[in-house]
């Protein structure tokens, strides 16, 4: 008897030492003591992002970061392109357009992936783009894009990279430098195991230079600011300090299991939860190859939008077991699954038995038993985590 | 034997249960548990801030609730009075310009207020100005301005009247609708005894209805999005989930005293604090009659900068005292005390006591008492708060 199960794709659940942290008694922002906080904070993101750039942390939500990558790296009417696959990337596009900014959408059906060559003839279509956008992991429909092939794309014409990384940081494999990633979002209350207030930005050499001369008007958001004051371990307005102390805790704890050990976790409580829910006899809306390791969506197993939110509502109040909705085109159609964060294989038989019992309370379905056999089937491929690697 | 004494003008220290309500698990922000801590949080700062308008929550510093401010009421090329006493109205007035406002800056010097016969003259000599952007109580100086009288010219003229009242709200009196205030910000690191992390800014319909024409570009911080969730008692983006909990307990904790009691305890410690720290032989920044009851900004008792910090290291280190040093040009020749949100007549003493030791430590002063007993005679004269009165 325990807490509700939180499994929407974040905020997710808190480990109770990450509570715990979050506890401690407040700081002088201005102080050696918070001082002491961002340095390890900070060095706790570049090891995870496996990045050398400045991290930037800044107090808000997942989408004032992409808002800051933005304003910084443009200047209105610059003609940059925005790789849209969901509601996340559709909103980063219509920030681009909100401050000026030549928006070249790059649109794909809801449940696909980017294809890189479309990104490729994108680019010669249009060679006056700048800049390009492009989520690692839609948060709407549980895909997550081949990063790498995109990343090979871009940074080969020369352009400059910003990737929305809020959902898949932390969770999914991301070699932030060696894919010569511009400049990465992600947010604490995602796979880092922190509850939400910080968007945490890797902001690298070029990014900043272009921030200098970038005419999209920001005063909070600005990366020049932020980084001076972050060069003496400070930041420039009052930081949400319990969230920091929540956010370190959560980045100890990743260093303890290792990222490798962390990435190896969520692929393989990804295939769990997708086994499971497919021999429950759903669909999944993400196309295969490029379903998401911390989300997925699933199509409505119900034959009206009524009979769904019956299920999500039967699952919450009964089973104490919350899921997400779709969101806007996709509301009454798919529902989510969050398994990101502080999540392992007994999280993963839990979602899949509530639901499985939700399903059968709504008529949905008539035998119990096979989700979890599923799910059983593909944790036993999985080896022991390896010893994480000593992390300086 | 306990934490140390941050006394610092926000963060504020938080009551044990405030830290209880912080560490809830975290909930679904689109669920139905999310909606009524919203509901709560809500009606409680209209309660607090005597008002009747919306109030929205961001996820950001209370230098974003300025920002957000700026630009949801003005367009570029359109001129705006702010008032400037300090570091944070020359922060909101640098702010007015990065999005092209024309400013004009009613500068006073520092420790000085804002006085309301100047802003009737600068809005006489510049008819064009459709806003005026005030500070209550300047954190870097410690001065509280008479927002009725300042309130009472703009008003009278027809303008808009967006203020800044991030370390005065909750602790001061202030009487939003009264007054007549389009946009207030308030943070919740200060008066309201929760960690930073939100900025709560109470906007009236005029301004609601300005911000649909203005054209300074915003999308995290646009009012009309943010109105447009708030009003299903969500949140545009995820919101700062633990800091709402947080909030939330704060404001019971107001409601349950009373916020006429919060304003006279706050009036009381002031007092108290200028006493004692007169008693000690030192000058305060701020001119007579204008003196916050939420900072006190004190001449350096030192003959230098160094001698300054070494008395600040000393507090911090030896008795540990947190307080403030000064910002920008008062760097080095002032400090700040912060006696804002949990605080009480027990804890002004132990603020004077161990400032007194300190000074003595340091050389700057060779006999004790002096303070407390100057305190204690202010406190003397003081009545037992009244019965809170009935909170709808």
């Amino acid at each position: 008897m325990g807490e509700p199960q939180l499994r929407v794709p974040g905020p997710t659940p808190l480990p109770a030492r990450v509570v715990r942290s979050a506890s401690r008694p407040m700081i002088n922002h201005r102080g050696p003591e918070f001082a002491a906080v961002m340095d390890d904070v900070i060095g706790g993101l570049r090891w995870a992002l496996r990045t050398d750039n400045e991290v930037l942390l800044y107090p808000c939500s997942g989408t004032g970061g992409l808002e800051a990558a933005a304003v910084n790296l443009l200047s209105p009417g610059e003609q940059a392109l925005f790789c849209v696959m969901g509601s996340f990337g559709e909103r980063w596009a219509k920030i681009g357009e909100t401050y000026g900014a030549d928006v070249v959408r790059l649109t794909v059906p809801l449940g696909e992936p980017i294809d890189p060559e479309d990104v490729e003839r994108t680019l010669a279509e249009h060679p006056e783009i700048t800049t390009v956008f492009v989520t690692h992991n839609e948060t709407s429909t549980g895909v997550t894009n081949d990063l790498a092939a995109i990343a090979g794309v871009v940074k080969s014409r020369g352009k400059m990279l910003a990737v929305d990384s809020v959902s898949g940081a932390g969770c999914l494999p991301l070699e932030t430098d060696a894919l010569g990633i511009d400049v990465l979002v992600t947010g604490s209350q995602k796979g880092w195991m922190a509850p939400p207030g910080i968007a945490m930005i890797a902001v690298g050499a070029a990014a900043f230079e272009r921030s200098e001369t970038a005419k999209c008007p920001r005063f909070y958001l600005d990366f020049g600011r932020e980084k001076k004051s972050q060069d003496k371990n400070q930041t420039a307005t009052t930081p949400a300090i319990s969230v920091m102390f929540a956010l370190q805790e959560g980045l100890a704890m990743l260093r303890e299991e290792g990222i490798d050990n962390a990435w190896a976790r969520h692929a393989r409580v990804g295939r769990m939860i997708r086994a499971g829910v497919e021999a429950m006899g759903m669909k999944l809306l993400a196309a295969d190859g490029h379903r998401s390791d911390t989300v997925t969506a699933v199509h409505s197993p119900a034959d009206s939008p009524e009979a769904l939110k019956n299920l999500l509502t039967t699952l919450r109040t009964k089973h104490r077991l919350v899921l997400a909705g779709g969101q806007e085109s996709l509301q009454g159609k798919i529902f989510r699954i969050g398994h990101l964060g502080f999540i392992d294989d007994a999280d993963a038989y839990t979602i899949l038995a509530l639901l499985e019992a939700g399903l059968i309370d709504t008529g949905l379905r008539t035998r119990g038993g096979l989700a979890i056999a599923a799910a059983q089937s593909e944790a036993r491929g999985a080896v022991a985590p390896a010893e994480p690697v000593s992390v300086g």
